[in-house]
């Protein structure tokens, strides 16, 4: 697993018992996914449609250092489905696991886009093709 | 179920694509399940330990009212499990669906609490014991 | 009166002496009344057009659950009349009182627009005429 | 009047109808009347006690620039009244007033702390004192 | 220098050390360099496009309140360039200082658009002349 | 240049014009050269000290992904300088440059604590010699 996103836990993050507020690591796993999707899809527009199970296995502290990992579980037609795991960047333990996130990308119109991907590509490779 | 919380959508809510950020939703509905349990549970130390898959099967728009409910599934040893619906005010169309969440209330090491709760109580019950 | 929206005090919503900040709870007050006045009138375009004076009566610490309460005072011809009470849950110690917020609907060019309401409807009367 | 803070309006300031969330103009009053209480009582803890009625006279749009002027009322024993407009930098147009709003200094306890003062203080002056 | 903004340092406002955090206090200069191109170039499009080399020289606590100052250093053709200092409002001891930050302004295809300008103006001389 | 971070642009992130707001693209760097200096000075008191002049290249729009990297320029006796740039994912293009950002570790007393690093370290290779 990659993992592309980093976030310094602030005051602003935390719940009232001063760790992280679970509300808000959901929303940086969602932006990650959204991300990684766009990209793989070549689509800006993308929506969330499924979250299999979330285990929150540790918390994080104030001033603690979170990476998001994603990696792709397969395509679909019209979706991407990922798994992400955040964890702590100092020690590598595993904050949350959640095994599969759907994202599935749209038309104009806002109806479901056959998006003819099936595997992972790189920017690199694809900014070579041009 | 009973909705307790209803939120505005509003521009600071929305993702990219200008429908309401699934992040956001996902935060939400994690607050008002913390806030269901410390009332029932009597304890203000609660952390999100587990939830179920999550349907998102509808969007909201800027300028709509959503309403975050939720039930009680079960009383645990140490644990509150509820379940959780977000809908549309104005049409009761439902957003999305948590089947199962589960708070753990800790004591003051962060070590889970056996709360010896059976049912949920309201609050002019307990003001009437007095 | 009746409390439909909960907030959990978060960090973020503190003033630097640690209790909640008063202007986060006029905005909480504020977005209450604006929900409560676009069902009641039917109209997403709804704006704030007075408040009657205001007693911060006690305050509210971090992990403390408040609830956000509104009823009807009256309707005018473009205008709802409501008032607000915001209260700890735990103790239903009263927080703010707010005796009048006139809340105006307007039309699509932004002039006050005549809403016929006269009395308070329950949504599930109005599916109900479906 | 004197005006101390301008803000630009924002797209996360915004309500769904596209103009200044009339919370979050609140708010801004609310933080610009304690720090002004804050120097004027040479007192960190200050809280808001009491707001007169609001009138919401006009409305600012997206990139609109505000301004938040302040001007003291009268010197309590260990309250400071004050009261403020908002208006519109580029017509001056006035957006909101509210003539007294209420700032109580407190002890360590949390107390009202008689602070005798009686008039306006300039820095410039104070600074000149030591 | 003239101070036009006052900023009360919340808990949302500060990094995890619990002083204040360099990326709010950059936003806030910013903006308030923003704002004060848009009011003397007369033109609501305008953007950063250069900020010279910036000191940090002292550190806010929560509840500290900071005045952010601009002043003119140069009217380009299209440009203008100010100069910023960031102070604490109780002892006027320098937070940051930028020597230039330059603000460009835009037509309505996003070019810049020269302005004519050469010398500060000031709102009242520019409303005695309607 | 390694890219550790991905931000998505979303409402909440733009100014007036539409456009990502630039003090909180200053945001999203100032705190990804935290982390960086957190991480390689394994010490979580960091402050920023000093940023050398910043050139906004191009802009970025709501739905475009940005990704921020950040590389050692050299390590002081109790400072790291790094260097960042921010870019677009989709295109490469480069958004905003900064040449060097110098952070300062702490002591618990908040005085410059010399590091003896001399060398970026990698998380593998420092768990690897547990």
């Amino acid at each position: 697993m990659k993992f592309h996103s980093r976030r310094w836990v602030k005051p602003e993050d935390l719940n009232p018992n001063g760790t992280l507020f679970g509300g808000k690591l959901l929303a940086w796993i969602d932006e990650e996914a959204a991300l990684y999707a766009i990209i793989q899809l070549e689509n800006q527009r993308v929506v969330t449609k499924y979250m299999s199970e979330i285990n929150f296995m540790s918390s994080a502290q104030q001033g603690d250092i979170v990476e998001i990992g994603i990696e792709v579980v397969k395509f679909g037609t019209t979706s991407l489905v990922v798994r992400s795991e955040v964890r702590n960047k100092m020690t590598h333990e595993t904050i949350i696991t959640v095994d599969a996130i759907t994202m599935v990308g749209l038309d104009s119109f806002g109806k479901p886009l056959p998006h003819g991907k099936t595997t992972v590509e790189y920017m690199k490779d694809r900014l070579g093709k041009l």
